[in-house]
């Protein structure tokens, strides 16, 4: 697991539930992709490797537009480490939650 | 409730351990406001009064300085509704970890 | 010069005029500190004293909603080195615009 | 033009200058793309097409790991509107820069 990506996608929408329902497809999508991800208040939190989560990133707007959003604004977060591992979703958060 | 935090502290360290340490303060100093809070992989999350969440978001990075850092790079989101409520952790994330 | 904040304000409103309006009158508000500052496409990056430029990015929200949005959204960036200097905005953009 | 991207790469490096240095090839790939570009203080921000834009967005990463960093840490903020047109970088930071 070289990579790691947090992402958070901000439809434009009628309605605070048309919103909610924008990202709940996106986050549905993320989750179909079957990586390791952590859904967060803000962001979503995927690990795996770099190239395939670059993709998902790129896809994740075109989902919300398929949902209905004429724009979306998104902010990412990305930490990459080609040779080695970044710290994992599990290392980052689970002594935290005990 | 009328507003919510992120933050994404990232103290300078000499090793990956030291960074984890200095982290691990500047969260629990978060925990001891007794503010309903949700730690994440990259960030953690805090819901509470706007003056309040802004204080304890200033004084993150003095935490990490006095557990030992001599420089912090921090990312934060905010959302501020004056009047009314933002979208709670609860509501926010609850559903997705069924 | 120990520190520095770059703050992306997103104001909700009815229309981008008036998003654009909400947004200059937090850029007028910023410059009007007379700390040193930069406008960006996205954010603007202010640079001084810690506490003075926290105490600066807690009023953007309130200025936001004084000049009228009902909500705001904003991204911060916040580095702070207390014993000594971050780079200044000159030495990071100047070589760049030639 | 139907998106817009800013960009913050933050190479790990062992020394201030080495991430200068590794930050200055990133800029220069970003402008050797002939896209409208920004340089900032914290990010460089492009406009241009939606899927162009992320494709250089993925190899900023890239870019900052054959310079020879052995980790990078990126924030990214994307505006995509598919019909239409995203706020321009001159309408959005000229009338501030006079």
């Amino acid at each position: 697991m070289n990579a790691s990506v947090a992402i958070q996608v901000l439809p434009e929408a009628s309605s605070q539930e048309e919103l909610i329902r924008v990202v709940d497809e996106v986050i549905a999508y993320i989750k179909s992709t079957g990586l390791n991800c952590s859904v967060g208040p803000f962001e979503t939190t995927i690990e795996g490797d770099y190239d395939e989560l670059m993709d998902i990133v790129k896809e994740c707007q075109k989902i919300a537009v398929k949902a209905g959003a004429p724009y979306v604004a998104s902010y990412v977060k990305i930490v990459y480490r080609p040779e080695g591992e970044v710290l994992s979703i599990e290392k980052k958060i689970t002594k935290h939650h005990k």
